[in-house]
């Protein structure tokens, strides 16, 4: 990992949408950008950009404006996405399901080894040729296969508990849907993705469009 | 809605969680809480969490804390949770057929009416008693019953027409979850989920973790 020990986790988080925006410039075959075109693509202010990027320098030239490969390396580097790293999936439900399936994660190294479940009907079925097994196993297996992440796809009553067994396995990363709060060791990360949480935002920013067209 | 015009967006993004917090508290009988108890939950600071409530006020008294109730009724409101909303998912893939289980909606007052594919094999089959119906028709949906609200689980290529098409048929919010940043007019609200951003971020902690500990 490239070493920026003094990058915000405001910026980190922005890091993953400036990548996804270089990656489709990338693909359209464009070399460079201003931090001004950038700034209409993407939806940031052009200074807001430059201080961002300004985090790892080096890459935006007076007149020149930014490397797009460039950048977009750099960037992946910084997240930690030049490496691979091999998953398990607790829950074999529609949710764990359909992240089974997002085969986007393959590509861009995040690889699906296991789908655990407790239901018996599903133990022994294939997800994307992923087999499915008991979760009695998982703690063997993630220690086995040096599992670095596991995903969170129980009902609510469950994650802790699975999260624990996790940690306890040895896993560096937690990735959880379940809609609570899961909490980790120090030396784990933990990514809660609460889905619902998004709902609710929309719903008030639907209703604030609403009310203040009322006003006008 | 309750109108409270000036709450910032940061403050906005945080209230799900508050919510969801309040929620167990009533849930396990719990009348009052103080911001220190709150802030040992929730993990802000207390006077974070001072600062925040202070925004839609009166909740809050001094040696007596926070109305669990009271505080978790107002947040709703002011979130616009105590209505329903109705809304379409287009795409029955894994993702849409996952959301459309995601029972949580309906109790929280999102209701599923419809889901819409492109795909012959899946039109007619039904997800949680919900039909799938032939996109071709979902204009005419949209505008007999009155949809609030768009659910984009497709392709990233297909995303941005099926959120046109949406927005010319009358929602006045979609939630998208193809992995592509869409536009909509100002009348429209928009969520993006970019699940793979917030799995890139956990890439980023595991390796800051490891790259702290090796420095040790």
């Amino acid at each position: 990992m490239t070493k920026h020990a003094k990058i915000s986790n405001a910026v980190i988080r922005r890091l993953p949408r400036y990548r996804r925006y270089l990656n489709e410039l990338r693909k359209k075959g464009v070399d460079k950008i201003s931090s001004n075109e950038f700034s209409r693509l993407i939806g940031y202010t052009a200074s807001q950009i430059r201080q961002d990027l300004n985090n790892f320098g080096g890459f935006g030239q007076q007149g020149y404006g930014y490397s797009v490969c460039g950048l977009y390396n750099e960037i992946s580097a910084i997240l930690g996405l030049d490496r691979q790293y091999k998953m398990v999936i607790v829950g074999a439900g529609n949710l764990g399901q359909a992240i089974a399936n997002h085969t986007y994660y393959y590509k861009a190294g995040f690889i699906v080894n296991g789908i655990f479940e407790i239901n018996p009907r599903l133990i022994g079925i294939k997800i994307n040729d992923i087999e499915v097994m008991d979760y009695e196993k998982i703690v063997e297996y993630v220690e086995e296969n040096n599992i670095d992440i596991g995903i969170i796809c129980t009902t609510k009553d469950a994650a802790q508990e699975v999260a624990d067994k996790l940690c306890f396995a040895g896993v560096k990363g937690l990735w959880n849907f379940a809609p609570v709060d899961i909490e980790t060791p120090d030396h784990v990360a933990v990514e809660n993705m609460h889905i619902s949480d998004s709902l609710h935002s929309l719903a008030y920013h639907m209703n604030k469009i609403a009310a203040d067209e009322e006003e006008k």
